[in-house]
């Protein structure tokens, strides 16, 4: 019997955060990688756009017949989520439940901030998610649409991104938070100049660690955990060529990539005129 | 008879500081203006992938009956202006060229810079533009990717803008460049910012004007400039929904939008897996 692979997509490199803690979790699983890099970013764009291109990625990893799905973005998590779990024949994970759990569990003030994308905070799913844990934990969320051009362009440590940083962070800050979730994959990237900015007393939740052990979980509980000691194989497909993905995805996941494909993913409406 | 419509594309909203050109130039024209905003943006995507969506946008622009088409973005007019030209039965005016004439123009100690994003800078396309028209001009050159996402956020005039600016531009400023050619269209936003940094022996050449000015020639010359007194209509076609195009672009144009519409864009090829 064949083990089928885990799918995990997102909308360029940020999603490789999620599966370097699915590896480290599970390095015996194959796993299928999708960055839609000729359309990234997906945190400015509307819920319906995303929804439409998640819909047409779940397809095509279905058809590589993966056994499980995970949405390692927080913005296609927080619009397509449930549309995906509903009309998918596997299981779907995304990465805002995790993350919000996390989230839950750790505050001792029950004031938790949460920064993202444009998309993925005007879609409240973090502060749905929070509160159907705890009704009684605040949440203050916080866009930070300036987060990812500078985790991709490298400045990570220096004066624009300290200035960026306080400038976006100052209100949660005021507000006094005691947890706050990076509620974009992006965001790890910039975790020193965000830890310097909240201070001490803050502590910083990345969901992609929390994502990768919720799918070990559901994995064993359907009996598909691969028993092999070898390590898993792992495959790239992206919508753009692939340089720029294994250049800047190189921060992310560091070292080998192994082979990257690229792949078209239209779907074949024809050219409408709607409102 | 009826008069046809001018046709112009960009990635998004930059494109607009090009329409507003063109009204101002010739108000009695009708206009169709394609925001590709589902895909936004070029400035970081490979040739190949602009190529592509460059044929998707010129296809429905001329299946709309357009008499000349507008490339009105830096990174697809680097990248795509010849195979548009070679392939689409109308004339097909790029923002480069006119941007690097009037540069050539106005350059006294002879070292011209230019400024845009990685898709543009990498193609060499001004260089070679400015070298057509006068091989001992020396051109800088410099990628500025916060650039977009600044104008975006509507950071012109902060601290952040600031330093970002003096950072891009340190090098071009010490070459001794006496001109800087904004070759992104977001960049006339940053104008304040670059023209302080750049001190006020620097003329900042935008090529909105320029690209107008070309437009108008080339109808007068083939005899279809629209004779009305009227002022023309102006559509709007967006491949996102219309809400955040019409915030943003509000920014850049001015004033009452009218009709905008969204449309599906994606070409019909089947799911491939080329390397």
């Amino acid at each position: 019997m064949a083990w089928k692979a885990i799918g995990i997509f997102d909308s360029g490199v940020g999603g490789l955060t999620v599966l370097r803690e699915i590896i480290g979790a599970m390095p015996q699983e194959d796993t299928i990688y999708l960055g839609d890099t000729a359309r990234v970013p997906y945190g400015t764009k509307s819920p319906e756009t995303v929804i439409r291109f998640a819909r047409q990625i779940g397809a095509f990893l279905v058809s590589r017949d993966i056994k499980l799905l995970v949405v390692a973005c927080n913005t296609a998590s927080a619009v397509s989520l449930e549309i995906l779990q509903e009309e998918l024949p596997i299981p779907v994970v995304g990465v805002i439940e995790p993350g919000a759990a996390r989230a839950a569990a750790v505050t001792r003030s029950g004031r938790v901030g949460v920064i993202g994308t444009a998309g993925t905070i005007r879609s409240s799913a973090y502060t749905k998610a929070i509160k159907r844990i705890n009704p009684d934990i605040e949440v203050i969320t916080g866009e930070c649409p300036m987060f990812v051009p500078l985790a991709e362009e490298g400045w990570v440590d220096n004066e624009v991104a300290r200035l960026t940083a306080g400038i976006y962070l100052q209100g949660l800050k005021e507000k006094g938070v005691d947890t706050l979730v990076l509620g974009c994959t992006h965001y790890p990237l910039l975790k020193g100049i965000i830890g310097e900015v909240m201070g001490p007393g803050v502590t910083l939740v990345d969901s992609a660690a929390e994502t990768a052990a919720r799918v070990r979980e559901i994995l064993e509980t359907r009996g598909e955990l691969r028993p092999s000691q070898e390590s898993g194989n792992h495959h790239f497909f992206v919508t753009d060529v692939p340089a720029g993905f294994i250049r800047i995805g190189n921060r992310f996941l560091g070292g080998d990539f192994g082979d990257v494909y690229q792949i078209r993913l239209d779907d074949e409406a024809p050219q409408g005129g709607d409102k």
